[in-house]
Parts: structure tokens; sequence; C-alpha cells
């Protein structure tokens, strides 16, 4: 029984972050607020648009208007303008449905008009009616880019070009949050994670996602020292990413691919890091002591989100963890 | 027989100056050269986008890419993007198509980055083939503003708002070429119409689009001063634009609806106008003498453009007039 209303503050990437949090609408209690600290470290211009994939992941899906079997981009969408650019011999690796086009011209209109990206999210949400509270991790660019190897030594790339054109199929070399250093946090979202009754890191990639997040010094900063419980479900089921690509970041960067060796590289509060608990998949059980051992409780259930039930119940299992 | 290859330059409109020019193409001979000087002061800035609504219907209309029943925009077109923008509560009133969207990206971006609209005009011809060498009246940004009535006097609205928004339907009280005062003539503008060996004025808008590319002082003293004829089509049937919406702007701006009228107001090049001579109407032929007193030769021909013979003739009785 939890009585008052909770203050929940989730920071999340995009497929991920926005199926753990449409569980967590379904198990919250009606007065809990969820404000969600959303990664925009992976956007990029394209076309002179400024497209947010994994505010966009976030907003849609929890909005009902993401495609249920892509878990990206629009319902119904069509692709009429990217054949277009094709025709036109540009590059279309990046997925712009039609629909969605109409998301990009309108945070670009804004932005041009100098309205800032939490206030625009804010007025997108309008539309969508996400249940959550959408705060972008800051309004200056911050752009994570890859370093893979070139033919004289290493490129550079943007973090899309890197995961949707080369696959994630490329060994990672290098790996910078461009403009994360000069980037202050966006608007709320410090006093958000301050006034958290508790902080939760969905199983979100914990390099692209969680990590782009936390590397705003002031986000991060925030975490370390909120009176908040931070709680973090793991992204890895036994030696393998639960969705996503997140493996091949982590084999890059050197960081074993297991549910103990991601919450070692969060760090337990108490030693500087930002997780005071942590999640693993129940196939994970044994992790557990050695977990416990880095001063990070811990525990296992079932983290699958195989549907909604299973996700809401993920969700319970966090709240009920912290 | 017309020996050696003739270079003709049209200086064109939207829809009308299209069809007039699929018209030249199949009347010309195989190596007479059509250079076309596109009206660019209807272009628009919208979310962010730079739309050429004449340059565009000039390029798909050639390159048989345009839609044959509304003789704007794409074939096999969607419009799923502007549905969304109405979603979001954007206004909608101009016909953004899917297809036709990433045009307007592509041009985008290349103006962002510096790119000419020439340039960027010839880079888009690559893929349409349109023909003919199409290029702006100008790289600056001229656009045509309406005054209309408001609650407090005189409104000044885009040219688009005027003309699609409001359908038209209201009174022209103003109309002003913004921008043209310190517009130069695009690239290969001047050379085109000094070298050429025929300068047509294509049944386009006399007022919005010959108007607006003669706004330009260069591009006007060059029709003014090239040693070849200059030969007009007249846009008005009767007392009733030929197509599009010409009548009201004539009479907003005090002009009567006629053939004759029109070709007075654009004037002899003998006492300071840009006509030697203008083609009307078989209806209109008694209008031929008033104008010839004008100064301006005369010549009544069938001017409907109903179907691809009836084009084709229009544009030889065109050349054989000159």
């Amino acid at each position: 029984m939890r009585t008052p209303p909770m203050k929940i503050v989730v920071l999340s990437g995009g497929v991920g972050g926005a199926r753990f949090l449409s569980g967590l609408l379904a198990a919250k209690a009606p007065d809990d607020e969820i404000t969600v600290i959303g990664n925009t470290a992976d956007d990029i211009w394209l076309f002179g648009m400024r497209v947010c994939p994994d505010l966009d992941t976030v907003m849609y899906t929890l909005g009902n208007g993401i495609d249920p079997e892509r878990r990206w981009g629009r319902t119904d969408e069509t692709w009429n303008a990217k054949e277009e650019l094709g025709a036109y011999g540009e590059e279309t690796w990046f997925g712009l449905g039609d629909r969605d086009l109409a998301t990009h011209l309108i945070r670009t209109k804004l932005l041009h008009e100098g309205v800032g990206l939490a206030e625009i999210t804010a007025r997108l949400c309008e539309r969508w009616q996400p249940g959550v509270r959408l705060l972008p991790m800051t309004e200056q660019e911050v752009e994570t880019h890859i370093g893979v190897d070139g033919a004289d030594g290493i490129d550079t790339i943007h973090f899309q070009e890197y995961w949707i054109r080369l696959g994630a199929k490329v060994p990672v070399r290098e790996l910078e949050f461009r403009g994360a250093e000069a980037a202050k946090a966006g608007p709320g979202v410090i006093d958000a994670i301050h006034g958290a009754d508790l902080v939760i890191l969905p199983p979100s990639n914990p390099i692209v996602s969680i990590g782009a997040i936390l590397s705003v010094d002031e986000v991060a900063e925030a975490v370390r020292t909120t009176k908040a419980p931070v709680v973090g479900v793991s992204p890895i089921i036994g030696t393998a990413a639960v969705r996503g690509m997140a493996d091949q970041l982590l084999e890059g960067l050197g960081i074993e691919i297991s549910a103990g060796a991601v919450a070692r590289h969060l760090g337990a509060r108490s030693t500087g890091g930002v997780l005071d608990a942590w999640l693993v998949d129940t196939s994970d059980e044994a992790a557990v002591v050695s977990i416990e051992e880095a001063g990070i409780r811990a525990k296992a259930v079932p983290l699958y989100m195989n549907d909604d039930a299973t996700t809401a119940q993920l969700a319970r299992d966090t709240l009920a963890f912290a």
C-alpha cells in the first residue's frame, strides 16, 4: 500500500524504455506521476529536419501512435517521401515515414522560431497524451558519435549511421557524446530528479541511452545525489541484449555482456555510481551475489516484456523492489 | 524552314506556362534549345522548407511527374504528412504531398548548405530531364504579397495564402513583389535573354507570373533590350482567364479583363514595354486592330490548350508568328 502518490522519474531511451513505460503506466497507482527524462543524443539532422527518435518512440508508444510490429515509427505509415528521396539519389538508410515527417517538420519549425525542445516536446505531446511528462535530457545538441575502422584509421560517424546504415555490424572503436561537456540539463530535469520518490533506469541501452543521458554532468550529478532510490532493470539477459543491439556496443567498449557487468559499469551510488538496486532476469539469479558485493541491491525477476501482462508485472516488480 | 537551331527563352509561371512549354517541346525543331525563366515570387517557406511551386510545376510537367488531373503536384501522390500536420492542429491549406515533400526537403537542405537556387534546380532537373534549361528568375527571395481587406485596414498576406487559402475570392487591394527591388537576375538569365533568337511570354498569369518575373529590374531591362523578338500569348480569352484565376487579380488592380488590356498593360517594346507581338484567341479577333494601334503586332489563333495536339499547334502558331 503506497500513500501518498509517488513521483517516479524514468531515464529512457527508445524502444525498450518505451515498452517498460507502458507497463509502468499500467502498474502505477492512479495518482502516481511519471516524468520521463528522454535521451536526445541519438537525435539527428536529416534534410534540415531535427529528428528525435527516442522522444518520438516514447511519445508514439504511450500515445498509441506507434507501429506495433516495428516498435518505432507510426501506424499506417507510408514511405513515399523516402522513396522519392531515393529516386533523387539521396541516402535513405534512415526510416523517414510520411506520417512521421509531420512531427519532424513541426519540431524543426518551432526550433527555428526559437522555441526550446522541452516546450516543443510538450506541444507535440498535447496531441498524443502519453500519460507521462516527457522531458528532453537537454536542450543543447548532444550527439552520439561512433568511431569505426576506416581506410585511414578511425572514421567517426553519427550513432544513427552506425546503428541503422551499418546495422551495428562493425566493431566500435570509440564512442563520443559530442556536445555533452557543454550541455545543461533540460528544463525541469533536475527538479524532477531531486523531487522524485523513485528513479528508474529501465532496460534501455546502457551505453547510448542511459549512458548518453548521464553524459550530461548535471543529470548524472542529480541522479547520484537525489534522495530517491535509483533502481535499474538490466537490459542484458544471459549474454545478449533483451532487444536492440546493446551487446555490440558493450563489446566494442570492452564491457562484458552480462547483467552483472552492466550493473558494475553503472556503479553503486555508495561508490560514486548511479544505482542503488538492480533487477536481473531469473535466469541470471547467479549474478545477484556478485552485484550485491559491488554495493548494489539485486534481485532476480522475469525481465522479458513479451506482452502487456509480463511488461506490467516487470513494472510492478520494479516498484515493489524499490 | 528554320536554320540554324533557335535559342528560345520562355518566361513561365506554373500550370499555364508548363502546358505551353509541353507544346513547344513538341513543336520545336530537334536542335532548338529552350531556356525557361521560372517565376519564383510565389515561392514560400512552409515548415522550414522552401517550396517553389512554379519551378516544380514546370519540372514535373515536362518530366512526366505531374498529376495529370490536378496539373500540379506529383503522380501517385499521398497526403499522409499533411493529414498528420492537421492532426497536430497546423494549418494545411497548402497542398504538401508526401512525394512532393522530397523535392522541398532536398532543395532546403542544399539551400542551407549554401548552394544557389539555380544550381539546386539544375540538380533536381537531372532526375526529371524536362528537356529545357530551367532557370529561377532570381536567387534572392522575392515574394508576392497581396493586400486584402482586414479588420483594421489592409492585411498583407503571402500570395499563396490569397490564392489557395482564400481561393482568390476576396478583392485585391494591393500587390507587392517583396524583395524585388534588391533582387538580381538569377545565374544565366540575362545571358539567355540577350542570346535568344526568340523570347516568348506564354499564357501565364500576367500579374503574378510574368509581372513577377519582370519585377526584377535586370530581367525586365533584358527583355526590353534583347535583339530577339518578344512574342506573348494572351492568358485571357474573352473576359476570363484561360486557366487559373488571373481575372480576379487583374480586376483588383484595375486592369480590364481582356486580351487587349493585358497587351497594353505589358506594353509595346517600342514604347518602353516588353512586347513586340501578341497572340489572341480567334474569338477575340476584334481586338487585333486596337492592339496593333498600341504598337504591338497582333494575330488571332486558337488559344485553348485542350489537348496535346491543340497545345502543340499553339506553340507552332507562336513560332510561326515570330
